[in-house]
């Protein structure tokens, strides 16, 4: 056991810091102000971030093996979580951004050969951006067996009816190519009915609603959260993504690593937070003294400390078994870690607000909105409690008696 | 000791309920499709929603005395409860919206006859709208102390100089006249330095900035809540609210009942999310069966019950207070309250939310907005921390050894 | 609605106060000192107390109608409230102890002439002292339709087999009679099986094994909680109370008041809590300045009266309703103050033990002591769980869609 | 980074569980029994398992260096864990028991030749066992400064005089030797006022008064929590721990490697608790079905793991960090477990005790005893408080200004 991260790490980490320090930190101001111009556009200023991003050698950090940088989880951890000190910029810049990310998984595990050549080669080049649509408005989704969007099979084509929403980054025009799921057969195994088809923007029958709101951000500058509409939307047999009724395995095979990726850019958050919490605190005076000085602010910080320490090990640590035992073997760490940052990351948040006071609340500093970000990941990818129940059956399990 | 309401009470409730049934909540899907085109102002329905209250009698039920309708807070308090279902419809379609009722308050208790008839009367009729100045984005002002807005007597007027924001109501072009609270005195005892101007809007050298969001809502239909700039404005002596010095003490008089009716529309908010929450597990189904029948779900369910019925006998109890004993004698329970309401439904709230998976965050439901206001008071008339720092003191004020 | 207590209860928490002052409080060190000598025994100097409480007409106040006091549950309330604050000495002291309370209740309601004659009436004058048998070790209680004690009619006598644990009281050798609930029946609706009989303690069968301990406490001055083995124990069927398949119902109405009369020591407790927290922060100081300046302990200190206050309503209103409506109609109300209060107390008064420091964890300070009940109290007479998921359910048909 | 065990450590790991499933869990019943007809001493039992695990090579794992069994901090730690599943035996057995721990590594890192003989080698043989004096009944020991019991050197002995609790094992009649803590001087820096002396058992003017409870417990098995009088008690002035003035640097060096056992063993209770709580869980049915299948269950026992991962692997780290850079440097991480152990052992307590129902809380089941001791840790070796304290003065120095 050894807890120091290794040499190719720390060269990243220290690279990666410089270029937050040089490039990203100094931009944010201006970005925000260009966010407010852009509509549903990316702000123009990120092509430059990227090119810079790119140049030094801090691109697509994310993907393990030969079409990315080949990090192993457990190295790339520690990037995202520096990434996620500006979240609204760094990953974008360096071509690690949800949901591009896990899409690019997918490609490159599932993908065929024209698939790839299509659709991930532009995306690792930070060309276009692809969206994933799984979740629906009209069932629980938390449950994947409920979904109801039908892809059904009509000679060399599928065809595609339901609703979608929460396909997060599909507002971006530049958003190209969607990932969506659907079942293909409404019998076998209802872990056997879904499939993953590829659906470019410009297909017929596809309306991109509106943009669903999360707590009054629409997240415009990262393509929003869209409602999708499919109406007989024809794509070649040649889009479904790996073989039939394998969507619900490419879902998990994707979901995995796209947990650990938002927890550790929320630890990124949190670290962020604490450092305007403890900054804000020592630059404000009330009842004679720095707010620094009073003892539930020192209860707060403190609390933030210890809560960090602990989820950032725990994040390392799946990150490590899934690079040593696979994804399957970390799946309840994975669950672990979903459910404990997301909200012990909202729990620091909030605190950091609080010491904000009305500013807290507001656009003059970014707590609220990852206030925001954070509350939402309670839900997204399977709400806490759908997690919970799945740790608990597993630990059930290994004290029943044996039949 | 005795919980039922009196006569004039259930009567009141009893036709309030009807013009929230008959009017308010069927209004409220169009009033947000409004609200998006209206731009600062307020959704044009609401003309009709308020000429439909007064003429049901259900107009400026907030204001004791001969202004108003005269109720006490014990009568008014499960009004303003009733109104909180629909927060963003029902207490201005009444008149009994914040700030209005606290700067109508204020002119009511402490303005001079010119004063009450200039700017009480418009807004006791409900033609203007108005706004209340007071928290400063420089300072922390939850120590009011530390408010530092100048008011320098200049012959027969004052000048202001300052920087305010959290104005509420002030970005609506409606809103006609600010009341500002700033130093007319850097002598003498900390709590008679500041004084109270009337500022009507189209004053020179006042520029309204721009309308501060709360976790990304802009709370435009409301009038938003405004950063406000003072330069050199110049109003005449006779707008001084009060006397010289007294600002504190005003401040104090109008943030009682301020709070209180905060926490009494609160608890109809939690009222309905514990509607929304239910309706919602009856509806859905995930793993074979309701998500009603989740114990976690019945757990949040029956602790939100537990808690709304604790945070409104506490709220009415303060009210009785007041009534009899005045808001000073309720002040340990005006703190009381103001800590745990806004607390307290935000937590309900909260759980609303997670029952309603990704929905829960959008702009479908309304829980997402009453959250973001829960939270803010949280911070809004004073912290928590500041609050429960007072209630300390007063608590350990009866177990102090004589000397 | 009207929040002052009348005169008559006015009158006699004055009378209590002034006993408590004069007689209680300055007893509770040597009666903890003849505690540790008295075994199982009450400790000897009861007697005298429960002489001057008679005396002052502080007498079986529990119990409305003619046998008691004749209060009202509103008026009872406060009582038990201020007996709270010596737990260990007040209750038995005015002959207002669980489980004689609850026991005489059930005699007075349900009781025959002779079984009132030979049991209320001794155990009204404080002369024997019962207790109450119905959890079982060797199943989950917390369902009451689990109780699987059978009581087996044979000719004149029922014949009792079974476990029972947790019969508080019942190591006390004064206490001479046991309320046993079992199965007379295993046909039928499931809450028509059970009865309750009257079995005196020399009845032959019976063995009282030992005193089961809740945190390290035997409570032995309360007279334990006892396991208690029934071997073909045989009474005669005049021993029955009520009826045959009566027993649910009759453990239901004793539960209710039970609840409530625990509630309202809690409270009291927690005052205590309260007084003892502040005292002791004001009288040590660390790191150069009293504890009670420490910020983190007056947000406790805030903190605990703010949960007191909202407690203490609730508990009130559920006395108010318990009159007006009956048991039956406060229903939901009973389980919340049985949610709230005990886990509210345990809250306040573990923080009252930080405050202590080591101290408060010892039997220097009567804190632990009193945490301990409060704990057990989250799972006696039904663990939180199952009144919750009880009051979900409750408040989930509100808005069930009709059929 | 690795977070496998090394072979060192998986092999004692293996050698330690057979221990315990062969030697210990078999023994915990009897042992029980034997304390309870122990009085303040030992169980004999506790001699056989002694010498068992001294064959098995399972002795004074706890101490690095040559004293001991050389391992470092990180290899003990996992030991510690599991040693922690039997708090009551596992720990004596091994000769790993505090406070004898953390005493052989006082004598052992600061005793001088004649000491380490006199008293560190019975101790390392399991043959005496030893005290710590430092709390103090009569200040808030939690700031040391404030310790006020006298050392005052006399010609060739020291003279103490004060009064001390807690100290933990000192009524074991077999603890010959007790390290107290006090004041040589009272000039000079805070911190450099205090010393450390010996005081065998039997010096005249050293009375053990009496053993303190923690929650109705008295521990009496491990020798209690002994209130000690001193007066007039004369030691030579050989019997100093190091130099004059350097008690309190001691008590820091004590204090680290005794606050990281605790958390390892406490990780070891809180494995054995989840144990119960799905075994208990899986064994009853309440309403319909196994109380395993309640939601709110399930909920807690992912919880529960969810939490203890996260400790764990923070404690791992700060064993770690000691080993590499050193207690001082570790001093943070140490701060960060002592305050999140203790605390979220105790909530995975409290609910395996809910999940128990009555026995939970009694002496069927070690749950609650575990419990007392879990809460006791966030006051012993400072209350949580303080390390916030000055956990938050570090991160809060991180983001000040440069002067």
């Amino acid at each position: 056991m050894e807890f120091a991260f290794d040499t190719t790490t720390e060269e990243l980490r220290k690279r990666l810091a410089e270029f937050m320090d040089e490039c990203v930190y100094p931009a944010e101001e201006a970005f925000e102000r260009q966010a407010g111009e852009s509509g549903w556009g990316t702000p123009p200023m990120m092509e430059d971030l990227k090119d810079e991003a790119r140049k030094r050698g801090l691109w697509n950090l994310f993907l393990p093996g030969e079409h990315g940088a080949g990090l192993t989880n457990l190295q790339y951890a520690p990037l995202a979580e520096i990434m996620g000190r500006s979240p609204r910029i760094a990953p974008t810049a360096t071509n690690c951004a949800a949901p591009d990310t896990g899409n690019m998984e997918v490609l490159s595990m599932f993908g065929d050969e024209w698939q790839r050549k299509t659709w991930l080669e532009p995306l690792l080049n930070g060309e276009i951006r692809s969206a994933f649509a799984m979740t629906e408005p009209d069932v629980a989704s938390s449950d994947a067996t409920n979904i109801a969007t039908s892809i059904v099979r009509d000679g060399g084509e599928y065809v595609i009816n339901g609703r979608k929403w929460f396909a997060s980054g599909a507002m971006n025009p530049r958003c190209a190519i969607f990932i969506v799921m659907g079942k293909t057969s409404q019998e076998g195994s209802t872990h056997r009915q879904q499939s993953m088809v590829l659906v470019p923007r410009d297909t017929p029958g596809l309306t991109v609603k509106r943009g669903m709101h999360v707590f009054g951000y629409s997240d415009a500058d990262h393509g929003g959260h869209a409602e999708l509409l499919f109406e007989d939307v024809r794509v070649p047999v040649d889009n479904l993504i790996g073989e039939e009724g394998g969507g619900f395995g490419i879902a998990q095979a994707r979901l995995g690593p796209g947990r650990i990726h938002h927890c550790m850019r929320l630890i990124g958050m949190a670290e962020r937070a604490i450092e305007l919490m403890c900054t804000r605190a020592l630059a404000r005076t009330t009842f004679g003294k720095p707010v620094a000085q009073q003892g539930v602010v020192q209860d707060w910080i403190a609390e933030s400390r210890v809560k960090v320490e602990q989820l950032r090990l725990l994040v390392l640590k799946t990150a490590w078994l899934m690079d040593t035992v696979g994804n399957r073997g970390a799946h309840a760490e994975i669950q672990a870690i979903k459910i404990a940052t997301p909200r012990d990351v909202e729990w620091i948040l909030d605190k950091a607000i609080q010491v904000h006071g009305a500013g807290g609340v507001s656009q003059d500093f970014p707590l609220a909105g990852l206030w925001a970000g954070a509350r939402t990941l309670r839900l997204a990818d399977g709400p806490d409690e759908v997690h919970k129940r799945s740790l608990a059956y597993r630990e059930l399990k290994k004290h029943m008696p044996p039949n």
